[in-house]
């Protein structure tokens, strides 16, 4: 790890949570920034349907997104502040954003789902270049019925509505430092909390109960929530790090990893942590060695000038050299942010240029033997100088429990 | 509330959790009930990407789905097990289910995110009538880019995808009893936390801080989480039921709501409670009695015959007299099970048959002075015979704090 890294952790170690929501100014940034790219491609109207997509724009901070029974629509137009088009029980918490202009319906309303009125309203904002966008491309989705935006489409032809993800994508990767606060004290809560847990956990117990544990230790430490916290064990190795926990009973011989996306305020960190039960094997020692040298490089590679391929070369040729027989995540971490998993993927052909300001994770992974992986994952943010941690750094040796 | 309701309740009061998971016959008849509303159709295969259609018919569970960046497909044939065409980072989890056939690419691959050998895998089960469905209405989205899905009807034309909501709709709204007794158990985790929270609160404390301390409590009690759990509160009532909690400090002459979607094994309850901090207004009383008595109404409405616009007719009828001034919430109660909310909605027009199996929320509300609210929810299993709680229903006087 460079010195400099080092220093600013130091700096920034600030344990007061920052304040919750935005300032005014930074939602007029981000339609500012949205609007120039928008009469620079064309487009007069941005339609979004998805809840970072809204939130991003208005401020608005629902859970009751986990209802899937209403969509909800957001318009920004090439010029003012966006108008939102949302069901009747939203208009309260709307009006408490900085936004003017929401129209509301009687939601549910299958028979028109607010469908009318968002043509109207889109048919309004619509301009002299005639196009409307809307995030159509990679890890985007349309939170409406299919059927709907077919319905849509054809309300509105001959204007046509093409794709807004690389819009989207170019204002998202770059976070503001109020934003990158926020991920910090998510990563600050979860380092507090992966390194109070081996007092607090023991073999003998399931994936279950020790996943349980951290998620409450990190609610009472002040972290919103942990959508995601998922533990995989197995004797001398996991075979995977995307199900569980379940009920299986952790032994004295087993490598346990929790990886966790927990929030504060709407923003995650993502990272994992590896634990031994009783003296690791060899393999496993020499899997967690390898992996935290993998991080390294690639903590050292991350600098504006790089790309996010250049990120996952330094670290593969770690892996390769330390003797990993493949990995199937297919990249060795991604941007993240207001989502667990946000654009870019360090992975070959992605080729991302590193800026000022993305957020990512490093997170070199390898199967060392048949079944048995091994993944680390950090969390940074890169500054003109190289890297930031974000997360504290794993310990450099497996930390042994029991 | 009717006396086998009570009697019931206290016949089911089993309180081990029960056991993770189904039995394969579960997948199997979730399967051949699907292939014979598909034949009467004339539909060949069922796209599926949205979370719980993929769960529902293979019993694939992960937190995984947090992120967005790869999607999952998984495609029902008219005959035998249903097939997947997912990332290679979901062989493992998706062996372990009941499917054979699990086709994978390297995700992500943003030039070819599984697309082709989606489009080749439907291509291969396309059989003599020709037609591919997927859910395209009412409370469905694809999660998958818009773009893939344009270029994948383009490649399948002249194939057709229809629509396949109805089709989903008509499985998902009838629970077996292994589905009902995980709702039940999460209710009863619910039930017993609300119950105890008046002794853990107090005055002076937060939204914010009174919510973790249920949801500690509730990680404590065996709920896998707490996907929605808002609070609300205000001098005499509150104003919203989808917001918050936020930082307000909750004061005496307040009234709070805490309304909390929390799971067990993938399933979830969906119910909320009113607290007074000290004796509440007249009109606060009365309009808990009203809501409350509404929630009775609604309980004898609910049996089969009756339909979801029978039980909000029923509820309405009574808030009404009771001196409602509104509801922007647009229904008095929705289905629940691997969401938080599912078809149907108790309102005008929706008319769904009430049948045994179906698990709906009883949901009254009303505005009861200006800017002031009143919502009650409860759980219920429509039976042969009428409701069965699955909730424990509310104290029939508002509890007071301090």
């Amino acid at each position: 790890m460079q010195d400099h890294v080092r220093e600013r952790r130091l700096a920034s170690a600030d344990h007061r949570p920052p304040p919750r929501g935005f300032a005014q100014a930074e939602y007029e940034q981000r339609t500012a920034r949205a609007q120039r790219q928008m009469a620079a491609a064309g487009i007069d109207v941005l339609l979004l349907t998805a809840e970072p997509e809204v939130r991003y724009f208005s401020g608005f901070h629902s859970q009751f997104w986990e209802s899937p029974t209403r969509p909800w629509y957001l318009l920004l137009p090439r010029d003012g502040k966006p108008v939102a088009v949302i069901p009747e029980i939203g208009a309260a918490g709307m009006a408490a954003t900085w936004l003017d202009d929401i129209r509301t319906w009687p939601a549910p309303r299958p028979e028109d789902d607010g469908l009318s009125l968002l043509a109207d309203a889109l048919r309004g904002l619509v301009g002299g270049q005639g196009r409307i966008a809307a995030p159509l491309g990679h890890e985007s989705h349309l939170r409406m019925p299919a059927g709907d935006f077919q319905a849509l489409r054809e309300r509105l032809a001959p204007t046509p509505v093409v794709d807004a993800t690389r819009l989207l994508r170019n204002l998202r990767v770059i976070k503001s430092e109020a934003e990158i606060a926020k991920i910090r004290h998510a990563c600050r809560l979860v380092s507090d909390a992966f390194e109070a847990l081996p007092g607090q956990i023991a073999a003998g117990q399931s994936e279950r109960e020790i996943c349980r544990t951290l998620k409450i230790d990190l609610l009472r430490r002040g972290a919103d929530g942990s959508p995601y916290l998922i533990g995989a064990s197995g004797p001398g190795g996991y075979d995977t790090i995307i199900m569980g926990p379940s009920d299986r009973v952790v032994a004295r011989g087993d490598i346990l990893i929790i990886d966790t996306g927990t929030t504060y305020d709407g923003y995650f960190c993502d990272f994992d942590r590896n634990f031994a039960f009783g003296p690791p094997s060899d393999a496993a020692r020499r899997a967690y060695d390898v992996t935290y040298a993998a991080t390294e490089a690639g903590l050292a590679a991350a600098r504006p000038g790089a790309t996010t391929s250049d990120l996952w070369a330094a670290m593969w040729s770690v892996l390769e050299a330390g003797g990993a027989l493949g990995n199937d995540v297919g990249r060795l971490g991604h941007g993240l942010g207001m989502q667990l998993t946000e654009w870019p993927s360090n992975r070959p052909g992605d080729d991302t240029p590193l800026a000022p300001g993305m957020v990512l994770t490093l997170e070199p992974g390898m199967t060392f033997a048949p079944g048995k992986l091994m993944v680390h994952e950090e969390n940074i943010v890169i500054r003109a100088d190289g890297a930031e941690l974000l997360s504290r750094r794993a310990a450099p040796v497996m930390p042994v429990i029991g």
